[in-house]
């Protein structure tokens, strides 16, 4: 083993988590360090899934006494539909977010809160949907294409526009096996109606309809999410930032954002960079404003504005328990209602801005893209002003931080992959170079690391000593959501020092390119770009996605969006490792279908594996590449 | 109490269904009542609502020790969550019917399987939505009309288009309190959305939502579902049948539909009744073919062609426990996986024909509206082959059947109350003859009675007590799906027999106007029916729906779509009155919302009443329905 002796370890992370807990301690507060105490163990039925719920006959659960529930369900159908709703759930946060992107963009302006940033991207998606962009005036043509997306979740007839960006090949599978998704929301509401009480306990037609669902929001509503948000906010391209809860300070008003939708913390990011706010702050004691981020919503502006990102899912509580936290600002999604009770152990102002995430303790300041740039500089007017409410006992910032390189969106590492090509022999604007590392064997492969975090895993452990493997092997991580964070914090995204300790061939790789071994995509709707990015691959070398050295992982998954997105990503071709078991080990049938060799491998020439062990899991993948490698003969 | 003696008693029906189940125990066949028996105790956190499956940290269940879930949501969000994603699976499922229904409607043609057999209202709904109807061809406007209906299941802006059709008083009420619905299948990914992880743990946020999304079924898909089945397959008027097992004949092919979507069996009533296939059952030594139905596929065959119908939702492996049953055929929503095993057991053929609804052990024969004609003379075909395959040991059908008068839409109970107006003073086709029965005094008032059977209940005990309380009161019935076949079972539909045991003021109102006490209005998605009628008496009378004396009732439910429907009854300003706990009763905020004085009565002038003894429940309705009389003065 090499030694990663600047990196942050887990040890140093937990410490500085235990010194926030004893202030909670000290103002008795409740953290999910307690209470996963007090929630294990975990029901047995629930984690195998099978438990059904689904009527008001039960619930029923399956023993071998009880093999059936009332309706006659077995227990494949009972784990299969558990599975499908999960994925549904998932699938229709995930798209959400995507719907309310459409919308803002649909209000977007010259000179109004939120702008068309990236006129050339937009019509270049113009241009893919068919839609006319000549001599038109770019708001009328951003407000065309918001319709035209938004339809793409209710239209009645007709599959996703984006799949065509799939390879050819991709797309045959999907049609051949009926995964082509229709409008978004129908995905959803289909899955829900399949696992409705007295339909479908076939396991087979669940699997099917959960990939179709995870394809609706992978090819569809996330990637939309993904590629309007450029058009609005820009493109992300390389920016060096910082990350760990060290980035918040001290003397600084401290706003933090968190959540998913970049509307909101743009809003923020702005209002506390006016001179304006500045100067206020300054007359209220303190010497700026820092705003930072938790969650992906961190990670957003972290790759258009070098926000530095305070923590990941499982740091949430932490950046409140400083005790230097004027305000916590959220969005949607991955908030923890513990927030509420916590915030009011502190000064701390805990504000929900969305009608989707309302939440007891909160103040509720409603969030539209007209009232955007008011209620966003009320909310640091407000930050400002609670700075004297800070109670100096309490205040502490444990000192720890990394330098992080991040933005590495499909553009920029296709741009950075033009900067080594050979100008003489190269195409530009293509994944060759990098094809051209992978088939000389400079690069083994990649592993695309995502996902949340899991108290049932060691917090950040899996994601940070999975991808030291990885990079000690010369596998490259395209990496974004939480597993992002924990690599940014741990200081994997160092553009100096973190190349020193990978392999020979891909420390090379990252001298040549500077950049750092762990790329950072963004948020999790951003894993869109990785399909993006494989599509690109698959077409640049010819090969399908399924025989390309790449796999997927999520070590610390929790929440339903990773079964959508794990779904998504098996779909495109990628074998997907999970840490975590998605509810389905009650079932063989299940098992079969997800992990096994003729399962939806037989659909789409990818399966899940699932193995808790996590050094093992590392293995698995490792092996997985090196398998692909051969078949391929490289 | 008054003599009921002509009607079928529980314990008749009990005896019929214990003798069915002597064969089952001969050929080791599985039943309900034994898997009632294994699941037994239930789960308390499950029927409580406590448990928490919603990410993959938990699952979590609250106790004392344990108060909050792991992200620090408690009680109250936790079953709130559950109640909302509960109230999501039935209106996305009851939704999709009418999708269905809208694309069968797209696929009409002049002499093709599915045509336009009322184009009168057809006009009348284009008109309702502005849609040009002069000169049109009247296939063209049923198409134009489709592609609109079906954007109500996704278009990007606006709300409901059928929420027209309410009292302007009830339009008003949606209005303020944010409960317009919009897009159908968005109100659904709302609601998964907002019930993920990390978004509202609020009840008030949720349990709004879940009526939005109710009212996106009762006022969008369902309205649309009722309406133009009957565009296609005719709206349905008085018109008389029998109902309970004894309809099977034993000298016959018996071919049993079940399920919901009239598309699958009108196609098979229409070839049951060809004279070819009629003459090839004779051919393979039947008497002839009888088409009976379980469920609302039943009650809309039943209401359009006088089908008998041959029980209702726990009545559906009886069927086959006849020993006489040579196809059981199936779409959606509410089939037992138990039909696959239990079919095996005999000669029955078990097909299922959507691919929402698929399941083991049956055999797939997938419907289109292009190949309906040709697929449903197959299975009925298939039947008549299967005759020669009886084991004659275990045919036993109970003798047991009563009369029944049904069709009773909205259109027909004008019809109805026209012949019984007064032509020198009265207005015709309107409400008013009933509303002046009611301000009379000669009827007290209405219960709506609707919903499933459920095991926690004695099967069709509750339906059916609480009826005979009401007639003897002088409270109408309008009833739908399985309580109206429990109603039709026991006779109560009997159009001679049923009134005389009425109270003095509703059997004249029957003798009067030729019906039974009990109106039977469809099938569960007909509770749409109930909508337009309440709507429209509150306009004739100028009275709010909430001030009626009427008041909704689901005594033995079972389904999510119950739960759906529920919230938007009481939506629509009509008390209702439940037999079982909507998985609620682990949260007193959720109580007070749902059942308090100032929860969702603040916003809709309408609560829920949850109480399990049926006896006081039936109490309670008719103090309800007396007190709404005393504040009207009436």
């Amino acid at each position: 083993m090499k030694d990663w002796a600047f990196t942050t370890t887990i040890e140093e992370m937990e410490a500085a988590t235990n010194s926030l807990l004893e202030t909670a301690q000290k103002v008795g507060a409740d953290t999910w360090q307690q209470r996963v105490k007090n929630q294990t163990p975990h029901c047995g039925f629930g984690e195998s899934g099978t438990c059904c719920r689904i009527c008001s006959m039960g619930p029923c659960r399956i023993t071998k006494k009880a093999p059936r529930g009332i309706c006659g369900c077995d227990v494949h159908g009972i784990v299969g539909r558990n599975f499908l709703r999960f994925t549904a759930g998932g699938s229709a946060t995930h798209s959400d977010h995507g719907r309310e992107i459409m919308h803002t963009l649909h209000e977007a302006k010259e000179g109004g809160n939120y702008q068309v940033k990236d006129p050339e991207k937009l019509i270049r998606i113009a241009k893919e949907w068919g839609v006319e962009t000549e001599g038109k005036d770019i708001y009328d043509l951003a407000h065309e294409m918001s319709e035209i997306g938004l339809l793409e979740y209710g239209k009645p007839f007709g599959v996703q526009r984006f799949l065509d960006r799939a390879p050819a090949h991709t797309r045959e599978l999907w049609q051949k096996a009926g995964l082509e998704p229709r409008a978004i929301d129908r995905e959803v509401s289909t899955a829900m109606h399949m696992t409705h009480m007295g339909n479908s306990s076939l396991p087979e037609a669940l699997v099917r309809q959960a990939l179709r669902c995870g394809l609706s929001d992978g090819w569809g509503g996330s990637m939309m999410g993904t590629e309007f948000s450029d058009v609005m906010f820009g493109t992300p391209k390389p920016i060096d930032t910082e990350a760990n809860i060290g980035v918040m300070e001290k003397d600084n008003v401290n706003i933090v954002v968190h959540g998913h939708d970049p509307s909101l913390s743009e809003m923020i990011v702005y209002y506390a960079n006016d001179p304006e706010m500045i100067a206020y702050a300054k007359e209220m004691g303190a010497k700026g404003i820092t705003v930072s981020g938790v969650c992906c919503t961190s990670n957003e502006v972290a790759m258009r504005h070098g926000i530095p990102m305070a923590g990941n899912y499982l740091n949430q509580e932490n950046v409140v328990l400083t005790g230097a936290c004027e305000a916590i600002v959220v969005d949607v999604q991955c908030i923890f209602p513990a927030l509420g009770p916590l915030s009011k152990c502190f000064h701390t102002k805990f504000i929900t801005t969305s009608p989707i995430c309302r939440m007891p303790d909160s103040e509720f300041i409603q969030f539209s893209p007209a009232n955007a740039g008011d209620n966003a500089k009320a909310i640091v007017k407000m930050a400002i002003e609670n700075f004297k409410n800070r109670n100096p006992e309490l205040v502490h910032i444990p000192n720890m931080k990394q330098k992080a390189r991040v933005g590495y969106s499909v553009e920029a590492i296709v741009k950075v992959l033009d900067g080594v090509a050979n100008s003489q022999v190269d195409e530009f604007g293509t994944t060759k170079p990098l094809l051209e590392c992978v088939t000389s064997g400079v690069l083994r492969g990649a592993v695309a690391m995502v996902g949340c975090n899991n108290p049932k895993v060691r917090h950040d452990a899996a994601h940070i000593s999975l991808m030291k493997k990885m990079l000690e092997n010369d596998i490259i991580l395209i990496v974004s959501g939480c597993s992002a964070q924990a690599a940014a914090k741990a200081g994997l995204m160092d553009p100096v020092q973190a190349k020193e300790y990978c392999g020979a061939g891909l420390k090379r790789v990252c001298e040549l390119a500077g950049i750092p071994p762990v790329l950072h995509m963004g948020s999790c709707v951003d894993i869109s770009r990785m399909m993006i990015l494989a599509s690109e691959l698959s077409k640049d070398s010819g090969i399908p996605i399924s025989q390309l050295p790449v796999v997927g992982c999520a070590p610390e998954w929790m929440s339903e969006k990773a079964v959508s997105i794990g779904n998504y990503v098996v779909a495109t071709g990628i074998d997907t490792f999970l840490g975590i078991d998605p509810y389905v080990k009650g079932s063989s049938e299940m098992g079969e279908w997800l992990t096994g060799e003729h399962g939806v491998k037989d659909w789409v020439e990818a399966n899940y594996t699932v193995e808790t062990d996590i050094e093992k899991l590392g293995d698995l993948m490792i092996e997985r590449i090196e398998a692909k490698r051969a078949a391929l003969g490289i």
